[in-house]
C-alpha cells in the first residue's frame, strides 16, 4: 500500500524542508510513500520551480489552493500554515487522516496563555511533538493529530529537561535563545532584508512577550513539583539556520559536575537524536544544519553557583519540518530515524 | 561482500564532506559498505568529536596517521590530501584498491602545464571524475584509479560544455567564478578569518595565475577543434559553501536563444545531477547547498553579441566530495545517485 | 550664513548614507551647514529613531512628507526617491537650489535608452557626478543641478576609463560586478530576506537587462572613437554594502604591464578618492567600507591577451551618498574631502 | 605644539581601529596630532599597504620592531599587544609619556584574580577607561596611564551600571554577550576561519572561564554593597563587529518600569556615548558598527520577577579602538568626542 502526504503550505520554510527530507526518505525511494497535494495560499498557480528551486525532483508541480478538498484522499497531511488556519483546516480533516501541525494552535494546555500570547478562540489541545519527553514517543504512535512544538521550546526543553526532571536546579530559569533569520518565516518585510540582518544582532519580543513562553514552561513543569519560572530572551542573529539555546539556573547543594553529566548521560543514553557533548565542547549550530539533531551540553558554574544548559539544534529540521518527519515516522512505525540525517552539512 | 573505504585526509573539507555522504548512502545503511580507516596529519591520535562534530555517527572513532600501511586493506581510498602527498601515497596502493583522488596529481594530461602551475615532478594522467563529460562515464566504470576535478572546473566546463561542444560560441571565454570560503580549504590563515572574510569581496590569482585555469581549458579542448582561449578571474566571497560561474564568449552568427536552450536541453537531458533552469531564471547557490547538483542557464545577449553561461554547484559536494562519491558509484556499480542529495539545504 | 539641507527620502539607504556623512561633515560640526527637513513617504510622521537607528543625533526628528513646499527654502536639497518621482519633484525645486539627485531620472543622455531601460518620459540630463571623469569636475563646480551616478556605473567607469581613453584595451568589454545587497533597496521583498540573500550568490538582470548598462556605454564612449561593447551581468552577494567590478578586454597589442600601470598612475594621480594598488594586490571591499574611496588594479593577462580590470567601492558612499556629498562639496567650494572618510570601517 | 601619537601593535585589529579614528580626527586634520610609529612584531618591515588596506592614508607607512627605542619621543603611546608584553613595555616607557593600554595587565584591582585568570605576575592597576563610570573621568583626565577595559565588561558595565547602583535588581545576575568575529583577535587559527565561524554560533569559556568575568564583578562591585554574582555565558556569531549583551537580575520588590526608565534617563544623561532607547526598542549591532556609542535598553519583566537589561557596542570602537581615543581626548583636555563617530554605518 502507497502512503501518500500532502503538504499545505508547501511553499513556506517549512513546508519547503519537509520535502527537502521526504524526497530523501527511503520509504520515498522506495515508492511506498507518495508526495501528493502541494499548497499554498498566494502562490498557487505557480511552479515549485519559481518557488523553490532547491527541490529540482519537484520543479514542474503545481501549487494548488489550500482547501479541505484538495487535502482530502491523502493518508497524512502536514500543514505548514500560519495558526489560527492550520486549525480551521486541520479540525475539517478526516479523523482517519495523520494529520501533523507545524503551527502553534494545538500546542498549548492552558486556553488562557493561548488567549494571551496568540488571542482569539482556543482550538484544543494535540499529542506535542517532542519524542524525547517521556511519555511522548508512546503518545505520537499512536496518535492520528500531532502537534509539532515551536522551535525555541524544542530547543530549551532539550537542554533543560534532565535538569528539572532530574532536580539538579531550582527551575528558576534565564533563557537566551539565539536564532538564524530562517525563524521569522518566508514575508516581505523591510526588518528582515539582508541588509537589515546580516551583520547585526538584536533581542525581540524580550521581557516574557515572546509568544514561545508559555510552551517552554508548560514543558519543563510536567516533570516537576516546583513552579518553573522562564525569563526568555530570544536573539537574531545574521546566520539562515539554527538556534543556539544557553539557560542558566541555581544549582541545588550538592550537585556536581559529575551528577550532571550522569543524569544527562542517563536522560538522553538511548535517543537518536540528542546528541551529548564530551566535557569540554560546546554546541556549535554549524554541527547541527541540515540534520535533525541537538547537541546538547551541561556545566557546573562553581563559581556563580548557576548550572549552564546550551543545545544547538535547527530551527528547520529538529525545530519544525525534521521533528514533523520524525513525529510522521513514529506514527507510521517507520524506523524512527528514516530520512533524518544525523550528520550536518559543515562547514 | 562487504566494501571497506578509507578517507585518506579525513579530516579536511573534502574527507568531511565525503564521509557526510557516505553516511547516508543507502549501502552504508544496509551495510554493504563500511567506513574503515581514518586517517590524518597533524590530527593523528584525535578523535572524530574534537575534530568534525557535524558527524555525530563517529565522535569516538579516531585518526590514523596517514600511511600506506594503515591505508591497504580497504576496497576504496578517498584521498583528501594535499597534491604531491596525494601522488606518493596514491601510487603505493594496490592496483585492485579503488583510488579516488581529490588532489591535482592525476588531473593534467600535458606535463607542461603540470609544471608551470604546481611545479614539481608530473605524476600522470588518471580518468577525470566528471562522469558528464562525453565518454568519461564509461572511462569511470571501468577504473580503478580516478582523479576528481577541481572545484572550478566543474563549475566552468559544464556551463560550458554544450556551447563549445555545440558550436554556440568562439571559444574566447571570460571567465568570472565567485566562490565560498571553504574552497580554500581548512588551515589556519588571517586573510582566511572569518573577520576578514565576512562582508568582505576579493579576485585573487587573477590574469591566469590560478592553478585551475588549464584545467578548464583542457576539458573544453576535447571537444572542439578551434583554439580555447581562457580567461579566468576567481572571486572570493563571503558564504561557506557553492560557486557561481558567469563565463561569456562571442556568439556565433544565426545562434539564437532557442537554439542555445534546444542544444543545452539535448546535452544534459538525461543527467541526473545537471539542472538546466527554465528561461528567467538564474542559477542561485542557495539552491545547490549540500547537494549533488549543478543548476545551469544558457541566455543570448543579442545586444553585446555575447553569450552568457552559468552555473551554481557547491564547491564540496559536486564540487568535490559529491563528485568522489559519483565517480565511487559508478566504478563499484551502484546506482550513481546513491547517496547523493539532489535536493539542497535551503533556505 | 548657514546652508540648510534637506533630504527627500531620508530614510532609504541612500538617504540614511548621506545624512551619516553630514552628521560628521565639518561644516555641520562647526555649524555652518544645517541639517533641514527630513522626507519620506510611507514613514511621515514617524520619528528617525523608529527607522534609522544608526542615527542618534536625529533621533527625535520628525519625517515630513515629501513635497515642494517642505523642500523650499532649503539651500542645498538631495533626492533619495524613486526615479519618476525624482524628476517630478526636482523639477520643481527653485532653480536657486542646489539639486542633487540619486535617482536615474537625469543621468542618460539618450532618450531612446531611457524609454527602453526605465520607461515613460524622458526627463533630461544634468551635470553628471563622477568628477573624477575628464572635465566633469568643473562642471559639477558650476552646477546647481547634479546627476548622482548609478553605484555599478560608478565601479565600472572608475575601473575601466584609463583604459578605454589611453586606448589600452579593444573597449569589447565584459564585466561582471559583485554587490552587497543594500543595493536593492529597502523594501520588504522575499527575494531580499536575509534567509534568501545570506549564504547566497546569484547574478540577476543578466544578458544586457540590468538599467546600468547604458550608464556605463554612455561614460566610456565619451572619451574613445571607437564602439564601446558592454556585456553586463550583476552578481548579489551576501554582503550588506560594497561591489566589486572584474572587466575584461582585449589588450591593444604591444602593451604591456608597464604601460597599463602608468597609464593608469598618471590617470588618477590628482584624485583623493580613487587609489591604486600597489603590484600584487587586489581590491577588496572590506577595504572601503563606509569610505568614499574606489580602490582600483590593472593587470595584464598575457596568456589570454586580455586585461583585467577590478575595482572595489561602497555602492552606498562612493556609489551613491558619498558621491553626492562630494559634488555638494564641489558645488559649494568646500574642500572636496570635507567629511568624506579616506579610511574604511574594516574589518 | 604638535602632539606626536605612536601605535604600537599596529597591525592588530585594535590598532587598526585607533588609526582609523585618529585619521578623521579634527586635530589630525589641522595638523596639532601626528601619527608617528607604528610598530609591529611579526610584521615589522612590512608596509601598511599589505596589512591594512583600509588605511590608504598610511599606505607606504613602515611598521617597526616594538621597542621601548621606538615608542619614546611620542607624547601618546597606544598600547595594542599581547597581555604581558604590554605591561613589559608600558612599564619602561616615560613617566610623562601618556600611554593608553588596550590589553589587560592593568585592568584589574586584585592580584588573586589576575592569577586565576591571567596567570604570572600581577602588575599592577591603572585609571580604568570606562568614562561613564562614576568618578572616572576625573581620574582620566589628569591620568599619563590608562588602562582600556575589555569589551565585554564595557557592554555589561554600561547595560548593568545603574541597576546596580541605583538597588533596582539583587545583583545576582546571568549575562550572555554575543559578538562578533573580530573580538578574537587577528591571528591564524582553524576555529576562527570564515568557514568555521559564518553561518555557525557557539558559546565558549562558559561557566566562569571568560578572562573577562572578574572585570564585570570588579566594575559593578564598586557602586554597590551587596555582593555581586556574575554569571557569563560568551558567545561567538557570524559578524565582523559588534556586541549584544543581555544580562538578567531578580528585581528588586517595587521597581517599576517607570522607575528603571527614570533611573536610566538621570544616570545617562549627560553621557554624549549612551544613547538610551525609546521604549519598545532594543538595541541593534548594526546601529553601533564603527560608531562609538552603547546602546541601551531596561525592561522590566513583570511576569518572571527579573529586570532585562541590554546593550549594543562596537567590540573595536567603545569596545576597544574608540574608547582609547576618548581616554585621549580626556586626558588631552580635548573635547571628548573629537574623532569618535556618533553614527555608525548601517546598514
Amino acid at each position: 500500500m502507497t502512503i501518500k502526504v500532502a503538504v499545505a503550505g508547501a511553499t513556506g520554510y517549512a513546508g519547503g524542508e519537509i520535502l527537502r527530507l521526504l524526497l530523501s526518505h527511503p520509504k520515498y525511494l522506495s515508492g511506498e510513500l507518495e508526495i501528493g497535494a502541494l499548497t499554498g495560499h498566494s502562490n498557487a498557480g505557480q511552479r515549485v520551480s519559481e518557488l523553490m528551486g532547491h527541490l529540482p525532483q519537484l520543479a514542474d508541480r503545481l501549487i494548488e489552493d489550500t482547501t479541505v478538498e484538495v487535502l482530502s484522499g491523502h493518508d497524512v497531511v502536514f500543514l505548514g500554515l500560519p495558526h489560527g488556519h492550520s486549525a480551521e483546516i486541520g479540525q475539517q480533516l478526516s479523523e482517519e487522516t495523520l494529520v501533523i501541525d507545524c503551527a502553534a494552535d494545538f500546542r498549548l494546555t492552558d486556553s488562557a496563555a493561548w488567549e494571551k500570547y496568540y488571542g482569539g478562540d482556543y482550538a484544543g489541545f494535540w499529542p506535542y511533538g517532542i519524542p524525547e519527553m517521556p511519555g511522548h514517543r508512546e503518545e505520537i504512535a499512536g496518535a492520528r493529530r500531532i502537534a509539532v512544538p515551536g522551535c525555541f521550546p524544542t530547543g530549551s526543553t532539550l537542554a533543560l529537561l534532565p535538569a528539572v526532571a532530574g532536580g539538579l536546579i531550582v527551575p528558576d530559569i534565564s533563557i537566551t535563545a539565539i536564532t538564524g533569520v530562517s525563524g521569522a518565516g518566508k514575508k516581505g518585510s523591510v526588518a528582515l532584508l539582508g541588509a537589515e540582518t546580516m551583520g547585526s544582532l538584536k533581542a525581540y519580543n524580550t521581557a516574557g512577550k515572546h509568544r514561545h513562553t508559555p510552551e517552554m514552561a508548560q514543558n519543563l513543569s510536567k516533570y516537576t513539583d516546583a513552579d518553573v519560572n522562564v525569563s526568555f530572551t530570544p536573539v537574531l542573529a545574521p546566520l539562515p539556520r539554527g538556534i543556539l539555546t544557553t539557560a542558566i539556573a541555581p544549582l541545588v547543594d550538592g550537585v556536581t559536575q559529575d551528577i550532571a553529566t550522569k543524569t544527562y548521560r542517563a536522560f538522553y543514553e538511548n535517543e537518536p537524536f540528542v546528541h551529548l557533548l564530551p566535557e569540554g565542547q560546546q554546541p556549535q549550530t554549524q554541527h547541527i544544519v541540515g540534520s535533525n539533531m541537538c547537541h546538547v551540553q551541561v556545566e557546573v558554574d562553581e563559581q556563580s553557583g548557576k548550572l549552564l544548559l546550551t543545545s544547538a539544534l535547527d530551527n528547520l529540521t529538529k525545530g519544525t519540518g525534521g521533528a514533523a518527519v520524525q513525529c510522521m515516522n513514529i506514527a507510521l512505525d517507520y524506523p524512527e530515524t528514516d530520512g533524518l540525517p544525523l550528520a550536518a552539512v559543515a562547514p
